[in-house]
C-alpha cells in the first residue's frame, strides 16, 4: 500500500460529501493516522443564501455533517434525529420558507454562522470554526470570502424573471426552465486564505462528481482557481457525475442542458478540458456503462478511466477515491 | 354596568401583557362583543434587539402570547410547551446567545418577523400581521416604528461601558450598577400609524404597571407621545407597579434607581406627573399597602385610588383594569 498523498477536493453538496467520504476512508486506508492536513475540501458556496437574515450554507453543511456522521443516510441530507418545530411555527406564522425545508438542529448551524458573520468573522474563519465542532479528519474551505450566490434566469412561460438558485432548485424544483446560471460579484472575488496553498502543495486534486454547473462550476468560476490548479504540480483527476448518460441524483442535466452541454460523461469531460488545452482535467473516471466514451474523452485529451461509480457505501466510494489516488499516479 | 369605553393601554411585556388580560376581561364583562378596536395596546419597543441577524421583540411577543392565551403561565414568560433544541445546538456550536433563553417556538416568531422586516413591512405592519394569528380582542401597536433599542452605561466597578439593555437584563440580571439608559435614535422616531388615532379617540388612557424606567419611559419618550396624550379627551390612569414600597418583578427598582427616583409608588407617580403640571396622569391607582401615599400622590396634582394590585389571576386584573375605567369617570 502506498503512502497517502495529499488531496484537495473540489466539491458541492450532498454528492460531494459522499464522495468526500469515500476519499478519507480511502486515505485511512493507506494511513491510519493520515490528519486532517492531508485532505482538504474546497466546497462550493454559490448556493449559499440568506432568509430571513439568516445564512445558509447547503452544501458546507452537507459537507461536514458527512465527514461528522451526523447526517441523514435515509433521507439523503440534513441532520440525523432531525425535527421541524421552528418550520412548523413559521407556516404557522404564514411566513417566507415553505419552500426551504428547516430542520431545528440546521438552524442552530446557521444561527451560530449568522452571529459569526455579523461579527465580523470572514466566511473562511466561520467554516473553520463549525467544522471545529467534530473530528472530520479533513479540512474544509469555502472556495470564496465572498459572497457569490448564484442566480437562475428562468423562463416561466410567459417571460424571464431572475430568482435564487435555491429557490430555482427547492420551490420549483427546477422546473422552470433555466437560461442562464450567473455569481453576481464573482469577478471580484477572489481565492480566500488557504485555497491556492492547499491546491500547490496537493500530490492530487480531485474533482468530486458534484453538479458541474451549479456545484463545480462556481468553484472553478472564482478568480485565481484555474490559475492554482493549472500551476500546480498535482494531478487533477475528475469522478464523472453522469453514469449511463443520466445524473445520479438532482437536477444536474437540467442545468447542462441550460449552458449547452450534453448530460454525457464525455461532455461534462470536455466541459471540463484538458489541462493541457486550457482546462483543468488530466484524467477523467467514467462509470462502467460508459465505457464506450473513453475514447472520446482520451481524445479530447484526457486520459480516461473506467471504474464502477456507484457511491453506494462507504467502501464503494472508498474504491472509487483509491482509482482517482492510482489515476493520478499515486 | 356601563357600556365598554375605548382603551388605551401603554405597556411592557409580562406584567403589561397580565393588565391587559384583565383589561380585556373587565371589557368583555361589560360587553361580550366588545372588538378589537375598543382595546388597543401600545407596546414598549424599547429592549426589541437584533441576535444573530434575527429581529427579537420581547415585550411584543409577550403580550401578544398572553392575549393569545398561549404563554407559559407557570414559568411565566414564553410560550407554553416550548423547547429548545435550537439553543441546545447554539450551546454546541459555542455560538453567541447563552444569555438569552431562545425557545423554538419563539424563534418562529422571530424568523418570521425578521423576514418581513427584511421585505420591508414597517414594525407596525410586523406586529399587525403577528397578530393576525389568533383572535387577540385587542389592537397590537408599538410605540414607533423606528429602531431605538435601549442602551445601559454600566458601572462594571473598573470602568464604564455600555452594552444593550436585553444583555444586562438578561446575562448580568441587571447586577451591574446602571449610570444611565439612552435610546439611541428616539430623537428622530415618530409615532407610528395608528397610535395618535387610537389615543385621541380614547376614553380612558391606562399606564400599565409596567417597568416605569425601561418599558413605560421609551414609550412616553417618543416624539409626539407625550403631546398625543396631553391633547387626548380621555382620561390617563396610571397603575402602580410598586407595591408596599417593592417592584412585584423585575428588577425595576435598579432602574428607577439609576434616574433618582425612589420604589414608591408616589415616587413613580409624581415622576410620570400631573398632566395639569405637563405630565401624564390625571389618576393613580396605589396598592392597599401603599395607601399612606395617596395624599403625597393628591399634593401632586393627581387623582389617588387605592385598590388591591395583585394580578393573582385575570379575575383580581379585571378588578383593577375596572378601577381604572371607572376612575377615569368610566
Amino acid at each position: 500500500m502506498r503512502a497517502a498523498p495529499r488531496v484537495v477536493v473540489l466539491a458541492g453538496g450532498v454528492g460531494g460529501g459522499r464522495f468526500v467520504l469515500g476519499m478519507r476512508e480511502a486515505l485511512r486506508r493507506r494511513d491510519a493516522a493520515v490528519n486532517t492536513e492531508q485532505l482538504t475540501v474546497v466546497v462550493n458556496t454559490g448556493d449559499d443564501l440568506w432568509l430571513s437574515g439568516v445564512r445558509l450554507q447547503p452544501d458546507v453543511d452537507s459537507v461536514m455533517y458527512a465527514l461528522a456522521g451526523v447526517n441523514d443516510v435515509n433521507r439523503g441530507w440534513g441532520r440525523q434525529g432531525e425535527s421541524e418545530r421552528v418550520a412548523s411555527e413559521l407556516r404557522e406564522w404564514g411566513a417566507t420558507w415553505p419552500w426551504f425545508t428547516l430542520g431545528d438542529l440546521d438552524l442552530g448551524a446557521h444561527l451560530a454562522r449568522t452571529g459569526w458573520l455579523r461579527d465580523g468573522l470572514t466566511v473562511t474563519e466561520v467554516v473553520a470554526r463549525l467544522a471545529s465542532r467534530w473530528a472530520l479528519g479533513a479540512s474544509l474551505l469555502p472556495m470564496t470570502d465572498a459572497e457569490v450566490d448564484t442566480v437562475v434566469e428562468v423562463d416561466t412561460g410567459t417571460g424571464r424573471r431572475e430568482m435564487h438558485f435555491q429557490e430555482w432548485w427547492t420551490r420549483y424544483r427546477a422546473t422552470l426552465r433555466p437560461l442562464a446560471f450567473r455569481n453576481p460579484g464573482m469577478e471580484s472575488a477572489g481565492l480566500p486564505s488557504g485555497v491556492a496553498e492547499a491546491i500547490a502543495a496537493a500530490d492530487v486534486v480531485v474533482v468530486a462528481p458534484s453538479n458541474p454547473v451549479v456545484s463545480i462550476g462556481p468553484i472553478l468560476a472564482v478568480p485565481g482557481m484555474r490559475e492554482a490548479i493549472a500551476s500546480s504540480h498535482a494531478a487533477v483527476v475528475g469522478v464523472s457525475p453522469i453514469i449511463g448518460g443520466k445524473v445520479v441524483r438532482g437536477m444536474g442535466d437540467v442545468c447542462l442542458d441550460a449552458i449547452g452541454v450534453a448530460t454525457s460523461a464525455a461532455a461534462v469531460a470536455e466541459h471540463y478540458r484538458s489541462r493541457r488545452h486550457g482546462g483543468v482535467l488530466d484524467c477523467w473516471i467514467l462509470a462502467e456503462e460508459d465505457a464506450h466514451l473513453a475514447s472520446a474523452v482520451e481524445s479530447a485529451g484526457i486520459a480516461a478511466v473506467v471504474h464502477p461509480l456507484w457511491m453506494t457505501d462507504v467502501t464503494a466510494t472508498a474504491a472509487i477515491a483509491e482509482v482517482a489516488l492510482r489515476s493520478a499516479g499515486r
